[in-house]
């Protein structure tokens, strides 16, 4: 039986950094079975000893230590959460004092700095972002195309969709999206009101299997949906895709935080939200 | 005149995670001007190599020593990276030995493990949410409804599709949303439709001035728009959810994460996306 251990992640805000810095290392150790818990909005010394508590009692129920992955600004707060029966990391504690000797300052030990609400343009820029590309799905209108910072091509279920929105909700990117439908493979050329933006165009493809499974899913037995009919608008899209001279990724072996980190590098867009 | 500093993001991945880390940790410094660069996918001791030579050439310009949060998991790739003339924070670094003596293993180091394409299961519960959000926006349709994981409700524009959108991407949760029209707060009770899903609707408002705001940069000059309109709805919206007994938040003062992540603890919701 794999050891099991229970990981808590405690935070003074919504914990999704120390979330996905502690996912990431114990995804290091795959022999182990994980079971997560956020403790978010840790703000104070007594919902700090509620969470020391809940923290303790998992110890004794499971009888292995647990790890604690926590971001704890204020020292008061950290000091409680220190004397829980476990490893305890904290990113805050761990890295502040190297950046106060580097910067010669003192740190603000403030809570919510980052991502809070008083941060209207950043929140503007998001909203804005996020209705573009809603009102830019799947090629429902050209209007005001000509603002897109990206246009997303590829064949119908190829992964379009979620990729842009999370263009438009991570970096504020106005991320518009196009299908290639049959007229367009079978003429083997970019749908004619792209032409113009070509330098924004970037396409997704897709496994022609992992294609046919999405589709089934939605319309079984359909020819749409068929193996042979993805194999071959996967073969004519990426045929499309190389004359035209548009990069693509394959959104079958790469996550849409990687597609979409790579499409802001490669094209060099400006990210608008951090 | 403020000090300036470079920060540079170093990731063997999307750098999505020490970016936000770094930045959480950067604006505990507020006197301090800090510009960002990421550079995402340094998986080699090459492309290490490149980055080393552009975080030095950026030192020479500023004739500042940069600031660098790094997270590679391989050690020569770090070790390049350790060669620049900056500061060096990384976490994988400064997490991974306690973790390994904490839990009696050694690490895969092994570059990809989480958020990898590989993770079918989590990409097909994202996606099957968004579609789901998605056709459940703005109360296109009561079909379906009932399965819905959360249904948000608040006047028009007051920050539900981004929360929606937000919690199918960020944790998997079919979020639908609804809005409360007119009719809704003249009669002062909730959609009917929404009544037997009472235990699933959590409500948004805004600050009337924000709203009016937003509204405006639509619809100038309507009645919809208007300052006193937006005071009307705002608080016959708050007074219906009061009622109701429907718990809500205010998209004015916090941030679309902060809002995601305080449902998904309180309602008790089941992440399905880590």
């Amino acid at each position: 039986m794999p050891q099991r251990r229970r990981v808590f992640f405690v935070s003074d805000r919504t914990g999704l950094t120390v979330e996905a810095l502690g996912s990431s290392l114990i995804s290091q150790f795959d022999a182990i079975d994980f079971v997560r818990v956020t403790l978010p909005f840790i703000d104070s010394a007594d919902k700090a000893r509620e969470a020391v508590a809940q923290i303790n009692s998992a110890h004794r129920d499971s009888g292995k230590r647990p790890l604690v992955f926590s971001s704890l600004v204020n020292d008061a707060v950290r000091a409680e959460i220190d004397k829980v029966d476990g490893l305890v990391l904290d990113v805050f504690e761990k890295f502040i004092v190297p950046l106060e000797q580097e910067l010669g300052q003192k740190s603000m030990h403030a809570v919510g700095k980052s991502h809070s609400a008083g941060n209207a343009k950043d929140y503007n820029h998001r909203i804005e972002a996020i209705n573009y590309t809603l009102s830019h799905d799947d090629g429902v209108t050209h209007r005001g195309l000509e603002e897109a910072d990206l246009v997303l091509v590829g064949v119908s279920r190829s992964g379009k969709t979620p990729t842009s929105l999370y263009m438009a909700m991570q970096f504020g990117i106005k991320a518009a999206n196009y299908p290639l439908i049959p007229e367009d493979l079978e003429a083997n050329r970019l749908p004619p009101s792209l032409i113009p933006l070509k330098e924004k165009v970037w396409g997704l493809t897709i496994q022609p299997e992992r294609l046919h499974q999405i589709r089934r899913e939605r319309r079984p037995d359909s020819k749409y949906a068929s193996l042979d009919n993805c194999r071959y608008e996967v073969a004519a899209a990426e045929k499309l895709m190389r004359q035209a001279d548009i990069p693509f990724l394959d959104s079958t072996t790469k996550s849409i935080e990687e597609i979409a980190t790579t499409m802001l590098h490669e094209a060099q867009l400006v990210r608008r939200v951090y």
